[in-house]
């Protein structure tokens, strides 16, 4: 369905040719300032045609408030937003009307909705994700000013041109320290300072002939966005089947193109000994807890420690390409399908806000749940028991 | 939360050391045969001692149907079910009042409940899943009798020995045919033939090697699952948050001690070029469609399209291992945390019928949930328009 | 929260003094003819403004579908429905910065958000009905094209003006025939033949009068709306928490000002004996099973039986009225709320769209869930055992 | 379906002749002390044959407590509860095969699942109760803890034999003050001191009567149960569609044989004025806000407002009656329906412990869902705007 979320509830609508697109917040915690400012910029690092690397179509995205604040507060209610869609021509692809584009939700919309849409693929449009990404500005805003959360995701890989320390892990079975000292500093500024998200001179470099290689064959290349999150409160995710990781997975798996996701050590991790693997907790100056390593990524059965929450998502290459493609038609058919147009040839650089909104409507969340929880043990009068006096638990 | 689904849905309680474990299972389809002999097989399937290779301690868990069927039918009404916990004893882990045990969810649960259960991490416990084999075999029954959907899945991994054609796509961008002839004949016998569950003779010799050698060791080692859906109904997922693969990444990470998931060309098809990775569509024998590759995994837009849905998922190395281990006390103090009995060196052998479960649970419920939309759909009168005419949609 | 049905979903937004109101409906079949023209009658009749006996103020609420129709005919994808504010003046009230208005929600909101509208109760404004009438009028079209449903609603008492035969079962103990006739026969151009909404003649007449002597005393006065589902499938609802008429309930006292619900027999029927009261069967010329009395209001254990479902619903006095108030202000001093402007006595004719509106929301997302359990049934092989076999089951 | 609530989260199984009953009670706050002895007293005031004004059968159920406690004190992990079933037979109702009992659920069961089950309704019996009367005394005993929440409903009415000043409303348009007096001091214990649960002297010997005149003739008769939650937190209540008032509306027509619900005033206010109608704020001594009168019933604008929240609910006169019926059979034939058993002919006081219980589930779960937002709204700087320095808002 188009709701994602239980307490911090985000429900979306719009596809390509319609008259626009939106969502609604709903949950959202009252007295936060917020105008479109706040939303604005992630709309606009979203948006194609930000380079040549990308699309050239410009679709201006400007989002408006339609309900839930009032003097640039929020009231508590719902916020309704909308951005107007500005070629609302219900039909321009008019050879997909013989061919189901491969790899497309053309085919299987058609099964699923017994009808075709103009727009072929209905809601798997990337024109969906205005809504996630509207919403998902706010959920930081908030995450940041409450707790200090920082997302940021950039484009770790494309094709096979990947960041190094950041996929080391697979070769000698240890972390960089470097990967970690990375993690805590890297920010959007430095991510955006370059055109292909990839903030690691050498990386970019090597991904920017990639794309123009690509581009040049008509083609598309795929690649991985990581994302890290830094100063997630600890306790957040429910389990046993709304752990943190399986949340972070859904939301992440509910973005056009993903292929796959990984958290922490992931498949790597898979290669490695436990001894190695576990994380040995360290009392921490300020007296928390922390992990002397971390490739755990910040979840434990399901609940946040503490540390860096990281992640990756495999994005696949675009399935629409400014090349022949030889398919069968609707009537069965096997013939060409003709390209059409110039298209992006990689959406990873794109992608990273979109990974980054998804992944602060999960934390929002189940930050809110967990605060069901915690609100609802502070009415009870302490125990005095065995179980919560082993030790005195950590602050 | 403790409840997976919308329409199918279960619901799963118990921990360690209580009296029970076990499921409320929802909205199973009334008419549907059942006994407690279609639910034990997995369930023996997923218990640990089955071998010298996982953990010798014999839990011989029982399920016992305490509703929602009649002479062995099911009606319509919620299923309750229960396994006894022979071993209620509410502590044997006294080391863990002092150290909470790395990488184990120990010090997440006590800051998030506020609260130490003797089992530590409470449900993080692999009892916990009990309740989701007993469920998901119900949701299997029923796949089977209605739409023939057949779930296999194998270990394809341990440590870095992994089975060969699996993964090839890494090397030379190409799946091998030998893969997809492999994923439409797996089945559960051939996987049970061997004790580690994985179905390739020299790679289940090496991944032998490799457990023996960590049980000496008393360390672990992790590994991941491959699975397949075959013959799953076309047009199931719904996007745009809930796409088949997000609720499966959902389900998957959900699992304990999982790390990673990706479907189709996964994390590998991030390398590929787009007009490799499309899978043109082909009219097959029977005059419905299909594709001469399979990149997409059985999935495009978030909705099955009739090919085989495959998967994997990456499971980290044990937490429990049987060595001495440096960390912290609750108290705050640098210390050693002392080994205590023998643990299983490899969980992912006992996880193949877990994902096979959580897989079906997922299914079951996006079924139904296409049927309430196909059966709303066929009380409308047809629409003779331009969409639904653009050459005659397959069967 | 602002979702209303699990699989028919529908999520508001707006208040009284932001840019817009409106809707997003999830879950609409595909294939469904539907444009504005479908949605803006009920719209048009929920509208203040629409005779002397209501508030004069006169909205012109025009909606716009926004997404999830493509040449007149939905998609599948979510609907997003958008009303313009036209009064968008954030603040309009300024009486009650210093008194939360006795009875309101201007307090409530106060204490739950930890912050004040300027429009005080923000989401218990009338104004947030836009949206559920928007959505229902969608799910109505469907019902009606699919199944035939038909929901009409009237006022059957303001005040202690009450519609004869329709409260006698008080006095006697039996049910006129002639009130089972009337739900059979009463239709919306009836209904709206008379300014009331009252489709009995005498009733109406002195409705008017007490209508216009509450007007004229700057006071107000409740009443009840009866409403009818004509033809609705035999089957929904969803026990055991979602009753049918568990979920009516809901839905009627989620509108403004309700405070009370009964269907069938209702409170009157608490008086009755058994023997009278139950329902005896009979096979119908059509062969199909209906009960000779209706005291069952179509609803047994929870699930419809195909007989007419009817129900009432009370609502209070409009607590904004056109006299001075005495009460306490935010400060805490007893004083006088002054009164302003005029308002409308009674809201009880504007009501009936809206709860027709709910009603056909409880009835299409029951009537989905049923047709996933149907589907599913289906698929099975049929059994021939005992339970099917008592007799052959009526069609 | 089978589960309620949001945060807390009750999910029941069991019908009447299967092993056991039960549920599952998620989100219960850690750090309760609880043990069956918190449970068993509801159950066993709702169980059947606990004096000659009901049915003899006496079903003794004892609670176990599954999971989800430790040394007596709740974990925060899932509760799961069992009751058995001692009379597991599952066929005794051999009449039954061959009618569909009048205003049963038999033919609806019947036509909703497509099969039939001994016990006829299914999940339509009362046994089914019993799963909520356990989950209701652990959210009313933490309720109780975290709030000082009591919650007390007692017989009303039978028949015709009503409370007088609970029902005066209607006769002169005013709540006598002995009633509001009676709200805040009636407790269980004065209510179990008589066997109809109606504490008032007069007219439980009236309903004695009547009670015992519809057994002589082997009938049944309805009545109305009251219910007032004192001392609810300010706050509660999800506008716009989970209004308090919706969701006890929800919980209590999900009860079985009910058939109406109103809260406050209910339909007795219809007919007020609404400057009478209107509740004056004051200050109370200890600096809170209260209202003079409580027509609003404790609920303002969907939230509770810290006055006592009470509701009346109605339920119908048992349709299992000890005569002969004359209805249609499974055949389509006219026949005889023959009597069986002595049959409770009124489930009024025994329904008494089921609607406190369902309200606890309300109450509690509104409860938790405001502790996500006061626990957000507290991490977010205060806001030094207009809004909310209207005044000082109360406390």
């Amino acid at each position: 369905m188009s709701t994602f979320g239980k307490i911090f509830r985000v429900t979306t609508f719009g596809e390509s040719h319609c008259k626009g697109v939106g969502a609604i917040v709903d949950g959202v915690p009252p007295g936060l300032a917020l105008t479109e400012n706040d939303i604005q910029p992630q709309l606009s690092r979203r948006r194609p045609g930000q380079s040549k690397l990308t699309t050239p179509r410009d679709e201006k995205d400007r989002v408006t408030v339609m309900s839930g604040t009032e003097f640039g507060v929020t009231l508590g209610t719902p916020i309704g937003l909308t951005v107007p869609n500005l070629d609302q021509r219900p039909h321009d692809y008019s050879e997909t009307d013989v061919y189901p584009r491969p790899s497309h939700a053309d085919y299987t919309y058609l099964q699923k909705y017994g009808l075709k849409a103009s727009s072929g693929g209905g809601r798997a449009s990337a024109r969906e994700t205005i809504g996630r990404v509207a919403a998902g500005a706010i959920a930081e805003k908030y995450l940041k000013e409450a707790f200090g959360v920082e997302i940021v995701a950039f484009t770790s890989s494309v094709g096979k041109v990947a960041m190094p320390f950041v996929t080391d892990l697979q070769e000698n079975d240890v972390v960089k320290p470097e990967f970690y000292d990375f993690l805590n500093t890297i920010d959007r500024e430095t991510v955006d300072a370059d055109i292909t998200r990839c903030p690691h001179a050498e990386t970019s470099e090597a991904i920017k002939e990639v794309i123009t290689q690509k581009s040049a064959e008509q083609d598309s290349i795929g690649g991985t966005v990581t994302c890290v999150i830094r100063r997630c409160p600890v306790g957040l995710g429910e389990p046993c089947f709304d752990k943190l990781e399986a949340i972070l997975a859904h939301a992440m798996l509910s973005i056009p193109a993903t292929k796959g996701f990984e958290f922490g050590s992931g498949f790597s991790g898979t290669t490695m000994a436990g001894h190695q693997h576990n994380d040995p907790f360290v009392r921490k100056e300020d007296g928390t807890f922390g992990t002397t390593t971390n490739y755990s990524g910040g979840v434990q059965g399901g609940i946040s420690n503490g540390e860096n929450i990281y992640f990756r998502v495999a994005f696949k290459p675009a399935a629409t390409i400014s090349r022949d493609q030889e398919t069968t038609s609707y009537d069965g058919v096997w013939g060409t399908l003709a390209a059409r147009g110039r298209h992006d040839p990689c959406v990873v650089p794109r992608a990273v806000p979109i990974v980054e909104s998804m992944a602060a409507l999960v934390i929002m969340d189940l930050a809110m749940q967990q605060e069901a929880r915690r609100g609802a043990i502070a009415r009870l009068p302490s125990i005095d028991i065995h179980h919560s006096l082993l030790g005195q638990p950590p602050k």
